[in-house]
C-alpha cells in the first residue's frame, strides 16, 4: 500500500471526500474483515459478522437523528434516484396527490417521477429565479398525501435553514447536507439520502421512514420496491450492497466518535463562514444565491470577469485543488464542504483566491 | 496491511470468493485510485479515470460474451431482485404474456414480481421434485412476449447445460454461473447477473440487452426502472455503484488476462468433477440432484446418514473450509466452486470428505 505523497483538497460534490481514517479501514476490509482471514467482497452477507455491520449501520442512523423505533432505517441500492420513484409508489394515493417544493434540478426530477405514479401539486418553486433561492411562506395542503422538499440543492448551492410545520407527513431528500448539522428528524415522515456525499461512498442509499405512514396506498407492489419488504427483510431482503453499507457505517463511526453532529454542525459553520467571507471581500470573485439561503455544503460562486475564470482554474493546481468546477449545468466554482473536509483545506482555498486577487486584480 | 497468517477455503454461495489480486488492487484503489492521490471511494464518477473504467466495465462484457454493437451493457443497483420487476416493466405488454421456465426459489420469484405487472405462464416446472433437476421437451409459445429462465439454480444446485431455441426473445438470469462457460450469448436478447457470485463484489447487476426488444410495451415508465434511460446515460443516468463496478472490472480482467472464457470453464469442469467423483464414492455423502443437471458452481450433498452432519460441521474445521453450509431452506451441504476458487481448495475438501470417511465410517 503505498503512501500518499501529495496532499489533495478535495472538494468534489458527490462523491465526494471521506475521512482518511475511514479509507484505511475499508482497505483494510478488502483484504481481512474482522480477522476473518476473509476479505469483506466475498463473504456472505448473511454472515454473523456482516449481520453486526448491517445492524449497527441502521441502529447509529436512529441515533444521530434521536428517534425511537417508530422508525426504521434501510440502505438500499439505486441512489435517491430511485427514491424518486419509490416514495410516491409508496406513499402516493390514486386519488389522492403529493405537494412538492421545487427547490432545482433534483427536486426536479423528483417530481417528474411522482408524476409518473400521479398527482402531484408543486406549491413553490424558485424556478424563476433560477433556483439561486429558498421559496418561503408557502403553505403545505392539509388533504395531500405527503409532501417533498430537498434539504440541499447540490447544484445551486441553496440550503433549507428551516423546515415548515407539516401537516401530512414530510419527505425529505437529504442526499447532500444529511448529518451535517442539527435537524429535528421527527418533524419527518421519510429522510433518504445517497450515501456519497456526507454518509459514505456511492452504491447504497439510506431511507428512514415512519412505519405508519406505510401501506396505505392499494397498489399492488413490486418487492423490491416496496418499503415494507425491506424492513422485514431488516434490510437484507436480497444481498446489500455489502462494502458501500460497511463504509457508511465506518463513516458513521467516524462522526459519533469524534462528537456527533453538535462537533461537525460547529466545524461546517467554520469551514463555510471562512469561504463566504473571502468570496464577499474578494474582488475578483461573487456569490451566486441569496446569503440567507447559502449552502454549508456546496458553496457556489463566480469570477467577476469572464476572462479570470481559466486563469483561476490554472491558478488553483498549485494548491492541489481538486474538485472545484461548478456543475455542468450552471458553470463558475462550486466548493463543497461536506463533513470529512478539514478546515486546512478551506483554508489553502482561501489562500489561492487571495493570492489570485494580488496577482490579478491589484 | 496484515498478511494472511492462513489459507482459508472459502467456498460461500455469494458473496463469493474473489481472486486474490483483485482483492488487494480493490484495497489499494480505496486509498489511492489511478495515482490520482486520492480514493476512488472519494472521486466524482464523472471524473475521466473513472468513466473509462465504466466504458472498459462495460465493453469486456461484449468481449466476454462475443456479441456485437446490437448490444448494451449496464450495471445497476438493486440486485438481481430489481431486474426480477425491470425484466417485465421493460419487456411484458398489457396483452400479452411472458413464458417462464421455473427451476427453483429465484425463478419463483421472478415470476412472482413479472404476475404483479401482467400475464405469466409457467410452461415447465420442476417443482414436484423439489427443483432438483432441469425440465426439458418443453415448448416455448411463439406469441409470448418473452421466455425468461435461470442458467443456475444456487439453491438447489441444478444448471441448465443446454439452451433452447427460443421464437421469443429469451431472458437469462445468470446471476450464478455467468462467465463460468462457454455459451452462446447471441442466443439471448437479455441476460442479467447480480456481480456477487462470478463477477465481483455485492452491490451491481450487470445487465446486456439487445436493444431491439426495448421500448414495445408502451407503458409510461419510471426513469430508474427504464433500461432506455440507463443506456442513454451510458451507465450513469445517475451516480452508479463506483467501487463495485471497479471490483466487477478488476475480477473481469483476471478472467481475461488468464485465458478467458475457455480456460476457466476447463478449470471449472476439472473442480466440479474431482468433487462430485467424491460424492459418489464416498459411503458418507450423496447428491442431492438429477446427475445430468449437476451444477458445475454449486455442488449440493447430504451425509448418508443424519448423525454424520454434525460431525461433519466440526471435521472440516481443521481444514480451514468455509462456506458449505446448504441454504437454509434446503439444509445439507453446497460447496460453491466459483471462477476464483483454486482447485486447491476442492482437493482440500475432498482429502476432508475421505479422512471423514476413514474416522467414522470404516
Amino acid at each position: 500500500m503505498k503512501t500518499l505523497t501529495q496532499k489533495v483538497h478535495n472538494f468534489s460534490a458527490g462523491p465526494g471526500i471521506l475521512p482518511q481514517e475511514v479509507l484505511q479501514e475499508a482497505a483494510e476490509a478488502c483484504i481481512n474483515f474482522d480477522n476473518l482471514n476473509l476479505s469483506l467482497l466475498e463473504i456472505s452477507h448473511r454472515s454473523k459478522n456482516y449481520v453486526k455491520v448491517m445492524d449497527e449501520a441502521r441502529q447509529i442512523v436512529k441515533e444521530l437523528f434521536e428517534v425511537g423505533d417508530e422508525y426504521e432505517v434501510l440502505y438500499l441500492g439505486g441512489g435517491a434516484s430511485l427514491q424518486f420513484a419509490m416514495v410516491p409508489y409508496n406513499l402516493l394515493t390514486e386519488n389522492g396527490y403529493a405537494a412538492y417544493l421545487n427547490t432545482g434540478v433534483w427536486a426536479s426530477k423528483a417530481i417528474k417521477e411522482a408524476s409518473i405514479l400521479g398527482n402531484v401539486k408543486v406549491i413553490a418553486s424558485s424556478e424563476d429565479k433560477k433556483f439561486t433561492y429558498i421559496p418561503k411562506n408557502y403553505t403545505i395542503p392539509s388533504d395531500a398525501d405527503y409532501f417533498h422538499c430537498t434539504s440541499n440543492n447540490t447544484i445551486y448551492g441553496t440550503e433549507m435553514f428551516e423546515f415548515p410545520d407539516s401537516p401530512v407527513p414530510m419527505v425529505c431528500d437529504m442526499s447532500s447536507d444529511i448529518f451535517s448539522r442539527k435537524v429535528d428528524a421527527k418533524k419527518f415522515a421519510l429522510i433518504y439520502a445517497g450515501a456519497q456525499k456526507n454518509m459514505g461512498p456511492a452504491g447504497c442509499t439510506m431511507v428512514m421512514v415512519r412505519k405508519d405512514i406505510l401501506g396505505k396506498t392499494g397498489r399492488k407492489m413490486l418487492s423490491m420496491l416496496d418499503y415494507r419488504v425491506h424492513i422485514k427483510g431488516e434490510s437484507m431482503y436480497n444481498t446489500p450492497p455489502v462494502f458501500p453499507v460497511y463504509v457508511t457505517l465506518l463513516t458513521l463511526r467516524w462522526l459519533k466518535r469524534n462528537g456527533g453532529i453538535s462537533w461537525i454542525e460547529e466545524r461546517n459553520k467554520k469551514k463555510a463562514e471562512m469561504l463566504y467571507q473571502e468570496i464577499d471581500r474578494n474582488t475578483c470573485f461573487k456569490g451566486t444565491v441569496e446569503k440567507e439561503d447559502r449552502s454549508r455544503m456546496n458553496v457556489c460562486f463566480v469570477t467577476t470577469k469572464p476572462e479570470y475564470e481559466p486563469l483561476f482554474d490554472e491558478w488553483v493546481k498549485q494548491y492541489n485543488i481538486s474538485g472545484i468546477k461548478g456543475h455542468r449545468d450552471v458553470g463558475g466554482y462550486r466548493a463543497s464542504l461536506y463533513n470529512a473536509l478539514p478546515l486546512e483545506s478551506v483554508e489553502v482555498l482561501v489562500e489561492a483566491m487571495q493570492e489570485f486577487e494580488k496577482k490579478y486584480a491589484s
